[in-house]
């Protein structure tokens, strides 16, 4: 068996044009492996055929959507992972899954390399190399986009030349990535930050501003998994699936923004995540009703940490595991159920019930049946704001 | 000229009664002492009339918008204040202008003693008795709600025994405190967290899910402060009052949450703050393209405990000011306009332009032009996925 | 059985005097309970002995310096504790396990209220009563001292009216508290922050300044436990009292400062705490060697809060939990041998080594051997300073 | 005028040579440019023209002390600066400064590109070049050691062949870097992190294990500015080389650690600081006698951050104005005395005094004059605690 090198396959030009390439330049055979995140699209067994046809010398397809939501959504939701308080990770969190496929498809076909098409301005070749580092430290890793300097009228002219089974020119305008987190868009016209988007960038939601009716969920959680929608019982993978449907249809996760790279550039972003837009809303909600506050506000720090974290490729890190276990401590008690309604671009909460609960209406209420002791607050303030009283009489003095 | 007490009136039942009740129970002068914080409602001239025939031996009105807007609600945007990401910090910005407020008519009146209406398990006799401690520790203060257990019942009975002019059955089911950047409401059934909010309980914001007319607004900025909507200069002040109007009329601004009060209990709050969400959405989208990352980065920690500081009824603080000053240096490059699509209850950004922009086409850009030096990109990943592949190395020996 | 009261006893004049005087006070039965956390002195019999003599219809005494010393001290030493980055929160750690032996006792005893004789300006009184309130919520507390405003002449006059088994006259000049991970002294003459403390104050440590022969140590580490020195298996306990001896006999874990109380004043402390700081140190720079550098530098938040939190008295509260968590799986690797003078007041290290070590020679020296290629550097530095050259050049424009 | 380069020029074999070096394979002229940064050694002068006399154009000296004192230094110490709790940043303040200088004799000497003599697996090529960029962004960066892969034995043979004017012999087994702030050493017996250092790698400090007499210093502050010594007017320059004499003749500031480099390894490195380590403690024992409590609390986040900053090479980013001016406002108080005594490698703070103080003996006594309020604590400690009480009855229930 000669020194093989694996690929991350999408099915697409660039990567059907590589496994070619990248056999002649390096004489060694190219094994593709395609992991479906829920980016929906092609079926799996057609992509399989097309790396074969393009001259792969295996090709391995892997259904992971239930491995991705799992191992990949569900810390991000329990993390109320948002970067810049905003985007929700998308392909962040799609970038480790691939690379933990890659490493194992590596060591089963006896590969020393892996290979990744992406360019090198972006993060995404962050979080696949310093990924496999992480996983597979003994693997090399090439590039060809960045390190070949391969354009896409390179790839088209090579594909045509011996007529690889691709159609070059269902070339869309919009370069996008999409799992079932939800999706990325980039394209031309957006980089000129003062355009705004266009109703055809979108595909995961309608438009927010068409009437329509409201639409209302309960969202169940246990330990701060959802469980639940509307009393029936789901998978983290089908809680996604039908919030994307749901929320998405009211127009629900649409971000456009301004972001800040890894490699130190700012670029422009739109992106839709309705499923996870939705259930983050919950679970912050879910939140504040059950976890205690000291717990909450240090949460918060974590839960930034964690996005830059995971943002800048660092999934595989000690320190990821070590922010987990303290989020997975918080998340003991995360279990209720959120009411939200979902309409005209926001999903709001309106109910929510928990037998974990911290909110004691008793100590809560203004009417009758009031059980907090007023006696004690005088105290209380009194000392609180000692040490300020303490600074005020000099600084004042 | 007898040792006098300052109160803090709103003209409301409870703090109309508070001014006899407190001069019976102490033998002292009550100076009533109201401030304007756009909280609308009646006249001032009415408020000051009405405590002097309640028996106060003077009664100062003050008209504080623009001092609170500068001074209060300028800051909370500047550092994009949102208590556990959500709340606008409403009435925790006003409280510290009052007692700013009355430790002054207490120096002009020659008082030794403030006195406030707030009870005992809510945020604002923090607000108020620590702010008072910090700007005029030798001060008193007395809470006759909190601290003689004065109820409404026993207020009203008090009231019609002595017929003071005020109409006592004029009574609001809702508990609201108001002011221009935002107002806060309490009542019975909302007590109840399972129990959604009606549309009564609202009056700054529209309904949301009717159809309306989206609006477009730019807002622009300079060094953090708003200066221009749709290119008119406005105060700032204005600029939130228009805002709470246009967004205001389109639903934008309505939360809805269970919160952690610092006296140690959970209460569930329904807020609308139209122009702060509206502000605090532009503001941050334009420091998203003038901020460098690692300020930005930073910045959120500082954000989150400015918010956590001043809800904690911590304004007067040492550590607010130190807070504010590293604020304070970032906002110099956030000038800019951002352009947002209000309509349905959201506020979108939806382009920003900015002499002072950190977003560099050259080096963002796919297409042509692009400056980038995608070489550079293979030494950065490797150098910074170091740490994790050499502990890697390790934890899979 | 009539309605009991667990009091916590030391055996000293002050809880010696409450027993009887709580017993008076309420009508009720009271049992003492002691506990032996490493504070040497006299005999837990003897102890148990004098509280019946002194009235209580039960006594109890536990020798829990191994619980003491893997449950708290450990945490305290994994998360390098140290107060306002000195003090390793020698009582702050007692006080929560006393707190659940009273608890234990309550139930054991049918008791409804626990009593502490600590004063009302100090931070012991927190922890006791929040420990009380999160381990035992239904149990009341009373405080004698502080409630009912006792003081010593009063508990002296009362001994000897009733003519209690208590040397009244023994009083020393100084307020200690002492454990196994330290000594606390406070006392008159060091109120005045400008007076230095004399050697009379010390204990736990001879003079530093006195010329003596250095000591050396190796400490080694499993998984953050230290389990030998000089190769001798060890327990916790006997690490800490160990090196209690030897790096007390070498005058380390001396430390004198201003302290800021929960309660909100400044309060000058005096601390030795030998075996705590060689071991902390230790830990230090074992961790230094064996942890990853993203996680380092987020374990160091972690540890400045998990010290403010016990310090707080909030140990028994869910963040401290998760906080645990965090450290817990940073600890793993933590592993190996720490060599150390103790000489002088200092622990010094002066070698490491460790199966688990990330420092890697062949990356790391500049003789032969050096695998670290640095033609990677180029482009790390270039992107890594992208954002600050963006920057300049807007701001130097 | 041809183009030029600027050498940073130390006047060591490696720079020596790389003046004519870089001449040859670039063709331009090489202006030297030296920098005191209290590194000792020999007279600037001699440096000069040994500059010249090895082949370049021009040679620039400049007495940089009391700058990178009062603009570098101080800073560190009002940050207390402490990477890893342990290293005062010797390298990386004096690192700017130099940066500083060259890019002004960039501009005064018509040169387009800046040398540095680092290697590429060090901090400092970080340091030098994110420093150029931020602060002359047009500049080019060159490093021979680095990028042309340049030892010291090319070094040698080279120097040889043009017998240039330096003693190619006089080589230290030592590799040092040293300035006012500090020393560093790092040398390859060190690498072997299980030896201990001798003595033979110290030169700033005494032995602290032979006996000699304690030293007493009061150190006196303005606004968190070092201004007197036993009370003698002294510049920040003054102050630290007075206490690097008086420090370092009692072994005080030697530290020895494994330490987390930029560049994604670990090192060895011995450091002395006598000075800044004298002046850090006292400063740290200050600001616990003059800062409010969350005031301090924060800072040591900001303090973290700047450390970690500034190791970091982004000493000219616009978070390091930020964090400064923090810390600024922190400062306004911090003025006072700190006596101490420094004996035998310890620098231990035995008295303070300040009339900007927030110690107050009336509030902290426990004898006469006491005038803290314990009746205040019960409701304090009630509340404080009630979030983990409320959480304990739902965790045990």
């Amino acid at each position: 068996m000669s020194e093989r090198i694996v690929l991350a396959y999408s099915g697409g030009l660039d990567t059907s044009v590589a496994i070619g390439w990248i056999a002649e330049e390096t004489g060694r055979e190219v094994v593709a492996v395609a992991v479906d995140v829920g980016q929906g699209g092609e079926d799996l067994e057609v992509i399989r055929k097309r790396a074969l046809d393009c001259g792969a010398v295996e090709a391995a397809v892997a259904d992971a959507r239930d491995e991705f939501a799992e191992g990949f959504c569900l810390p991000a939701l329990r993390a109320n992972a948002l970067y810049m308080d905003r985007y929700p990770l998308v392909s962040a969190l799609s970038r480790p899954l691939i690379v933990k496929h890659l490493a194992e498809a590596a060591r089963a076909h006896g590969a020393s390399t892996v290979a990744h098409g992406c360019t090198g301005k972006g993060n995404d070749q962050v979080r696949f190399e310093v990924g496999v580092g992480a996983l597979a430290p003994d693997l090399d890793v090439i590039a060809p986009v960045r390190d070949f300097a391969w354009t896409r009228e390179k790839a088209i002219a090579w594909a045509e030349e011996r007529s690889l089974p691709i159609d070059v020119n269902k070339r869309s305008p919009y370069s996008i990535d999409q799992n079932v987190w939800g999706r990325a868009v980039e394209t031309g016209f957006l980089e000129d930050i003062w355009n705004g988007p266009i109703e055809d960038v979108y595909s995961y939601t309608a438009n927010p501003a068409e009437p329509r009716e409201p639409d209302e969920v309960v969202v169940g959680f246990e330990a701060g998994v959802p469980v639940t929608l509307d009393g029936q019982k789901v998978s983290v993978l089908q809680a996604i699936e039908q919030l994307n449907q749901r929320a998405g249809g009211q127009g629900i996760g649409r971000l456009d923004m301004v972001e800040d790279r890894l490699v130190g550039i700012k670029s422009r972003e739109v992106y839709e995540a309705p499923g996870a837009i939705a259930l983050i809303t919950a679970h912050q909600e879910l939140e504040n009703v059950t976890l205690e506050r000291e717990q909450a506000r240090f949460k918060r720090q974590v839960e930034q940490r964690w996005g830059e974290l995971v943002y800048d490729g660092l999934w595989f890190s000690p320190l990821r595991r070590s922010l987990d276990a303290f989020v997975d401590t918080t998340q003991e008690h995360v279990t209720g159920e959120i009411r939200m309604t979902l309409h005209g671009g926001r999903a709001v909460p309106t109910g929510r019930r928990s037998a974990q609960s911290l909110y004691d209406f008793n100590l809560a209420t203004y009417d009758e049946g009031d059980l907090f002791d007023q006696s004690l607050a005088k105290g209380f303030v009194q000392l609180w704001g000692l040490p300020s009283k303490i600074a005020a009489k000099r600084d004042l003095g």
